[in-house]
């Protein structure tokens, strides 16, 4: 029956039922089903069901589902298996060539293009006639599921360019490929790492791309529908760093996960919060005078950790996308500064008013406050600008910046700049 | 000397250029390319940019790069201009196919599936032949740029299915269609959201899919390049309603633009922490009493604003993905104060602990402190459950949530209860 009902449903579908049941109602779907239609479910499952799943399966069984996937769907599974058992499991397929090509694969690093890449793909010697092009589309038809375009390579298999399939439909059977292909195919390295692969792509609106080694030999090419999953990935990554989780989790993950993902964080806010204390302690004597300074507190705080929000998530859009025109650091900095100033002046000048006339301060005490706002808005937004451009050069993903982290950087601070301005214009 | 060192390059890099220049430059490069070139970097500049270009051009001049688009790019470019200028420009267009394509999509929503499909691709009868078949491409070879997928229509040209270039290719030439295709093409109707559009393409890792009218007469087909485009302006508008930008800016803006999108948000922030500085004014009597409780406000706002984004981030990523499986409000509630209740347990204890044997302060301050805490998570989590739900449900993008407004909302929130709880254990 469950064969019966699955084998209409495409498998994306059914994978999406899979992550609902436990993993040994899931093993038992996949094992009644044909390995097929099993692959592509294993493929498309969430990463812990996945893991779950390959680890309890014998080599054999898992073997007999790889031979049935593209190499590098297959290489996302074995990366998932320590050294040992992926060997074994390898040696367990029934296609020689799956294998070297699984084997090659496996050298490179999984964020990359070589770690996106797979060996599916139709290419054509340029010397090759229309008639031979369609034989190898014909011999490869089973392998090669989606072919988009057909890479030209010259006879040492460096990329020339490409050869659209419209183009060898309309072209005369004995037409040379040399004569047709167009050589302004855009190809990328085995060692881009995947986010700029993605935005090349998205750039130049291609399905599909060639991937080429340091002597431009073919070696690989990459499709758009891994690439959607890539900027899935990251941009779940980046709100992850930006709203403070330590790991990946969903909503139908369980409660202790969950919160388990979210204590780090938490923890490091409350550590900076404590510390926060601390500073105020410090100032104790001169809150006791002017008490009404305890009431600012907020105000000074959340200022602070907006602006630097703000600052730090646009940096982070500009290093994303990484624009040949983009400003040298220096000019940030500038630039960044003189916004700030803008918008110091105005919430600075705003709060003055507002204190004095509408709280009935002294005047004294409104500068105070205004001033130590100016100056907490002018330190954010460096941190702000600076933070993510710092993490970004220590490989850390700069989205982090845009998080608890500069928020509760900024706290402390602020506090420090409010109550020394305090300390200084009201003589405490 | 413009004309010959642009004509060899792409679009997509001349567009990035000329993002840089003035509108009175870049309309002057525009003019000296040949009209099919100019409408492919017209399409790939920003927005804003746009605008301005096709602001300043005769109404003849824009006809003649419209005649050159595809019939989406088109309507992208017809939709910036009011209704008379519209139909003065389209009055103006060449082909009349064209004209024709253009005001049938000008109907639908731009934010839909109809907005976003073009008219460009091919489809056979199925009861074609593979040769009639291949006439229809040759025919069309100059409009549609990338097949893709070929879908089969009966005569009321109601969608059947598909049939792929590779099997065309492979096919003797007088298949009929109809032995050939395949039935489980998955279509999106034309009032589809975009969003929910651009999800079905990457589960089913498709890189086209047709559009279908309520008779399920195809109409339309959307392609992956501008799916692509789809999720970057989503993913930067998330990205900018949870940073607190009323605006979309980028670091390349001039510096007013930029300080005034920040602006807003900002000015809530500061309304708000004056708010939380008359909530302090409000308990000044019990504050003077016990100074000590000054010094762990920043502790007690900070904790309330990194709570409240974690819950609405994880409820706003939960929203854009609509599972078929997600909990419903009511679990969700149930599920968030479990969690709420780990971190509660955890922090408050932690908090208590620190301000009893590190500060050393009495165990009854340390239990208002921890107890404050606790309160104030739970409540966080609670608003950060809510607002997100309550803001998709009346249309507002719910990742406003994850900003400014929930901190600063939670920030008040957090001080009422601080005050409030130690009011209560401090007999103030
Ligand atoms: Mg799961
Ligand atoms: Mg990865
Ligand atoms: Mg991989
Ligand atoms: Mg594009
Ligand atoms: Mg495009
Ligand atoms: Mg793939
Ligand atoms: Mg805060
Ligand atoms: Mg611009
Ligand atoms: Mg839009
Ligand atoms: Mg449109
Ligand atoms: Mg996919
Ligand atoms: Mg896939
Ligand atoms: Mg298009």
């Amino acid at each position: 029956f469950i064969k019966e009902s699955m084998e209409g449903a495409n498998e994306a579908d059914v994978a999406a039922l899979l992550d609902e049941l436990d993993m040994q109602e899931a093993l038992y779907v996949l094992r009644v089903l044909d390995d097929e239609l099993a692959a592509d479910i294993l493929i498309e499952l969430d990463e812990d069901d996945q893991f779950k799943i390959i680890t309890s399966m014998e080599h054999t069984e898992l073997a007999a589902l790889i031979d049935h996937m593209d190499s590098d769907d297959a290489v996302d599974i074995l990366n998932q298996l320590g050294v040992n058992e992926r060997e074994d499991v390898i040696s367990h397929l029934q296609e020689k060539e799956k294998s070297a090509h699984i084997l090659d694969l496996l050298r490179y690093d999984e964020d990359s293009a070589g770690g996106l890449m797979a060996k599916e793909f139709i290419k054509a010697n340029q010397n090759w006639t229309v008639v031979q092009t369609i034989n190898e589309i014909r011999r490869q038809a089973e392998n090669v599921e989606k072919i988009y375009s057909i890479y030209v390579v010259d006879n040492k298999e460096r990329l020339l360019g490409r050869v659209s399939l419209k183009r060898i439909i309309l072209s005369a059977a004995d037409t040379k490929i040399a004569d047709i292909f167009e050589d302004d195919q855009i190809s990328v390295p085995t060692h881009m790492r995947q986010e700029e692969v993605a935005e090349i792509m998205r750039k130049y609106d291609l399905e599909s791309i060639p991937v080429v080694n340091v002597k431009n030999k073919l070696v690989g090419r990459i499709t758009i529908d891994d690439i959607l999953d890539v900027i899935r990935e990251q941009s779940e990554e980046d709100i992850q760093a930006m709203t403070g989780l330590s790991d990946d989790v969903e909503e139908s993950d369980s409660i202790f996960r969950i919160a388990k993902a979210r204590l780090p964080w938490l923890l490091i806010g409350v550590v900076g919060g404590l510390m926060g204390a601390g500073i105020i302690d410090f100032f104790e004597d001169g809150l006791q005078k002017v008490i009404a300074l305890a009431s600012f507190i907020p105000l000074v705080a959340a200022t602070g950790g907006n602006v630097g929000i703000q600052s730090s998530s646009l940096v982070v859009q500009t290093l994303a996308a990484k624009s040949v025109f983009s400003d040298t650091p220096w000019q940030r900095f500038i630039k960044g500064f003189l916004i700030a100033l803008v918008n110091g002046v105005v919430l600075g000048g705003f709060v003055l008013a507002v204190v004095v006339f509408v709280y009935k301060h002294e005047f004294i005490f409104g500068v105070t406050i205004g001033l130590a706002m100016f100056c907490v808005v002018l330190l954010a937004s460096f941190m702000g600008t600076v933070t993510p451009i710092l993490l970004n050069r220590f490989g850390v993903n700069p989205a982090i910046a845009s998080g608890p982290f500069i928020t509760t950087a900024n706290d402390l601070l602020g506090l420090a700049v409010y109550f020394g301005v305090a300390m200084l214009l009201l003589n405490l």
